[in-house]
């Protein structure tokens, strides 16, 4: 999509991850989940989500707006549930915690639910499930986000892109993994068209007048000031299912904001009363289901496995060659990023570079 | 949306679903349950599930399609989980049933779900959830459904319209409600425009081509023969997230089949390899959360409350008078028909006149 100038071996960006995280205050072991989740990304060809987003970590962190050694707590809990209170430390640390314990209780009682208030952005909502996936469980993933989409009938930004995730193992090597904003797109992809200066296609943006924006900078600005919104999925109005795109936008900011007595819509600004930055106090939902309290695993991995193999089996649309099932695409992207590398362009080499001297890291070379 | 002839009041409407149902072998305690299901939806103003569908029922009943006497059996149970296999009867019935075990386990552990086997046409997706918000509970619904969506880049129908029901308890008198399928539009949709002689959208349907199709009554037959498909929410390809539909129909599909070893996607045509009407084996799963186990139920009704009116209350696109959250407008629509009666057209009227007569039903006289 954007004109690469490098490659980065996975390796060696992953340890500059690291060197970032920790540089920033954030401990070892913090740091490698940290990264870890930020490198599922960029190996998943998901370039919005990565290395392109350290930049954003470290800036929110030199300011104050993120605690690198906070510790996550658990404010209530039952057999099946509990809240926890991330105390404003990395999401994607609170997040593994949360899940962890969600996966915890599926095991023992068959389902495990954990609501998260408190916390800031964690990444890629996929990589969660990924974690049900290896225990052999469903695992489903749910955030709240800054304002950017409007209610269907509405020109506001008020709703995050709430994206839902949902993964399941197959008796496949590639796992069923399905990550997707409840919007038509994300403001991650604006950002991406931005560095890469590409026009944002017709359909995703609206001002507040409800007419088109196709330029990604003026979006990114007007967001901010609530002259542009993000569509929901199914676009402007009802005829094309608008209202099912907003709605289930409604219910990620339901399960991720409303059972932990969370900040919801307009509190997720990252701005306070006097237009100053401050926390964003982002909300979770993590789910996981264990596959054996309802039939043997395998049986399980079966069944889906056929039913994703018939789903590809089907006819073609003219010109397609391939239909896709989810997390198919990401998977084979892995082993490419694997062996050739993650490709940077300019604006985000710049991105790293200014990185490297604020935290005086030498060591690393980013050039071909 | 159809030239209405009569209106029947629901009082009147719900005994002669009852007396149909009875009249089709099926006891007056699971008959209730039926026409309970099936007023609701014509109560909410969701006309391709209430009455519209009365014939349908009768007529698979009649075909031996359905057992009137089936009962219910749990195959599998977890503290949180079950396997239902419904034995081919009556889908509200397993429903209710299924639905209710979902609650009761949730009750004891704060979660609780149940996958459903061999189950038939359960009525409106958003009935269940309901039976968790009288509970204090948050309510979730999936049910797989004859072959008619076709995969993005595909033309073939393949999934079904699966939908998604959420529903949550409010501060308010209306309770949060969605309901909808995860194509743009559903067969009963479809099924409305054909008996009001309309034209279908641009947009909704595909032929086997990729082009679009609007004509009713040839997309009700074409469907039937691979001939014709519902696109996803999103549309025909990835631009405006039409994988994005696709996949969620996709997790629908796998939470109603593969948790329970059941029929999905072609399985479900309701016909055996000899083009022969079959059962259906239609699978369900339904989930049920304890809101009291993540916190005070009055706070979340207060929070979920200030969630929608919050919603409700931003800026409008020109034009526009009201953005609604879910369940609102069925909400305001029950009123309207509980004081005016259920509105009924002529096409409508004969399906209605024809059941009369097959069950030998005189006493009653639908007309003004």
């Amino acid at each position: 999509m954007e004109q690469t100038i490098v490659n980065i071996p996975v390796g060696i960006l992953y340890k500059f991850m690291m060197a970032v995280f920790i540089g920033s205050g954030i401990s070892e072991k913090d740091a490698k989940t940290c990264a870890d989740v930020l490198i599922k990304s960029d190996l998943r060809g998901i370039e919005s989500h990565g290395i392109g987003r350290l930049r954003m970590y470290y800036d929110r962190l030199k300011a104050g707006l993120i605690e690198p050694s906070a510790t996550p707590i658990i404010v209530r809990e039952s057999p099946t549930t509990a809240v926890i209170d991330g105390n404003h430390g990395m999401g994607m640390v609170i997040a593994v915690q949360s899940m962890q314990i969600a996966i915890d209780k599926a095991r023992q009682y068959g389902m495990g639910a954990v609501a998260v208030r408190n916390s800031t952005h964690f990444g890629i909502d996929g990589y969660y499930p990924l974690m049900a996936i290896e225990q052999n469980m469903i695992g489903m993933s749910f955030t709240n986000a800054r304002p950017c989409v409007s209610p269907t009938h509405g020109t506001q930004p008020t709703l995050g892109t709430n994206p839902i995730s949902f993964g399941a193992p197959t008796d496949e090597e590639c796992p069923f993994l399905y990550d997707g904003a409840t919007s038509i797109t994300q403001r991650g992809k604006i950002e991406v068209l931005s560095r890469a200066e590409k026009p944002v296609p017709a359909g995703w943006v609206i001002d507040q007048n409800n007419r088109p924006m196709l330029d990604a900078d003026q979006i990114l600005d007007e967001i901010l000031v609530d002259n542009a919104a993000l569509l929901p999925l199914g676009g402007e109005n009802e005829l094309l299912g608008g209202h099912k795109g907003y709605c289930l936008s409604t219910i990620v900011e339901i399960l991720s904001s409303a059972l932990q007595n969370g900040a919801f819509l307009f509190q997720l600004s990252g701005l306070n009363k006097e237009n100053q930055p401050t926390r964003f106090r982002v909300g979770h939902f993590f789910m996981a289901m264990d596959i054996a309290s309802f039939l043997p695993p395998e049986e399980f991995k079966h069944n889906i496995g056929e039913l994703l193999r018939i789903l590809r089996s089907t006819r073609k649309a003219p010109g397609q060659e391939r239909i896709y099932t989810a997390g198919e695409k990401e998977f084979e992207m892995e082993k490419n990023v694997q062996a050739n590398g993650v490709p940077i362009n300019a604006n985000l080499h710049k991105d790293i570079l200014f990185l490297q001297q604020e935290l005086n890291l030498p060591g690393f070379i980013f050039a071909d």
